[in-house]
């Protein structure tokens, strides 16, 4: 039995792969799992069933056995902790790499999804204008100490890991702006990372399901 | 050697605790693990020897012998991982709290931050007034989505753990406005978590702090 996750039946995005079970479908790839899928409308995804998977309704949801999941940061973690391939041997530089997980979801994302948020649900409003270069500046913020920290580094420590895996996942939601090119090494930090065989086996299998849908 | 984190020398809310350092002690006292504390300024933390543990310039870190930790949510699954108290001994009970704690991180705290920005830095904008109950609404739509997961128990899974420490850490943020109590289990889960003798212990060191500095 191969562990199962959820994704949109539809993609939001046209196929782009930032919804956030690319997260999901990379590290199996980058850790050659194999997985099946179950494909949930946007109307199934507020029902009961779903909700007991996914109290908030969303994917990706992961189950393996007994064990249910839901969060892409720990869904992520549980297959770079069971599977080699996402994670350093060393003990510190795999809780080093475990830092820059929750530092992609918790320092880098929020100001991405405020962003996302101007764009997407306040376009229409009379302070769009006016207030989206202030939001970007918060975004440029964080984006300017991370390029600080990458340097001419390949990857941010070591070897490439899970937490790369989650801080290119999160830069590639900059994809709709140009805010990303602003800042050289990250751009070519984030190609590199969707330059890797896993990360095209895993956009070609989301994009499959737009494909299909389509 | 005890391990040695770092805390603001002056409180950016006096002494409320909910600067980061609170979930790294609270973490700390409910294992029952002493900790040296080390002040940084507001001005230290954007210098290079800070920098060099905290790529983003910002508290809490961590360091023990040769590893250092940055992102509260890293450090409090490092110090969950390794002692008891914080996690159940269950295999899949244990993987779900860590998913309580990236839903704190990366689904119930984004649209706070978002809140809080829009409470601190856009306060003075023409357009508060008006945009501030979407961003609230934005807030409402978790917290009715984790009210609803929560329902009458005492945690989010079975005992406490570094999930609720989390959740509640982040729900705490929302002292300053009225939202918590309109979700009447949510406002009784944190008043739990608060309640917490590890809590009020970690409080008061943080607020220790504060009273010395002012």
């Amino acid at each position: 039995m191969h562990p199962i996750i959820t994704a949109f039946a539809r993609s939001p995005d046209r196929g782009q792969g930032l919804a956030r079970d690319m997260r999901v479908r990379w590290a199996l790839e980058e850790t050659e799992q194999p997985y099946d899928v179950r494909l949930v409308s946007f109307k199934e995804m507020k029902q009961p069933a779903h909700l007991a998977l996914h109290p908030f309704g969303q994917i990706p949801t992961y189950e393996e056995g007994g064990l249910v999941l839901f969060e892409s940061g720990a869904i992520v973690l549980h297959i770079a902790t069971h599977h080699p391939g996402l994670l350093p041997e060393d003990r510190d530089a795999r809780e080093r790499a475990i830092g820059w997980l929750f530092a992609a979801l918790n320092t880098v994302e929020p100001p991405i999804f405020e962003l996302q948020n101007a764009v997407l649900l306040e376009r229409d409003k009379p302070w769009s204008d006016e207030r989206l270069p202030l939001v970007k500046d918060r975004v440029r913020d964080r984006l300017k100490q991370l390029a600080a920290r990458l340097g001419d580094t390949e990857w941010l420590d070591g070897g490439f890991s899970a937490g790369d895996l989650m801080m290119a996942s999160v830069l590639l939601r900059l994809r709709r702006s140009s805010i990303l090119d602003e800042f050289a090494n990250l751009a070519a930090y984030v190609a590199r990372a969707e330059a890797r065989p896993a990360y095209n086996r895993a956009f070609a299998a989301q994009y499959a399901v737009f494909k299909g849908a389509a």
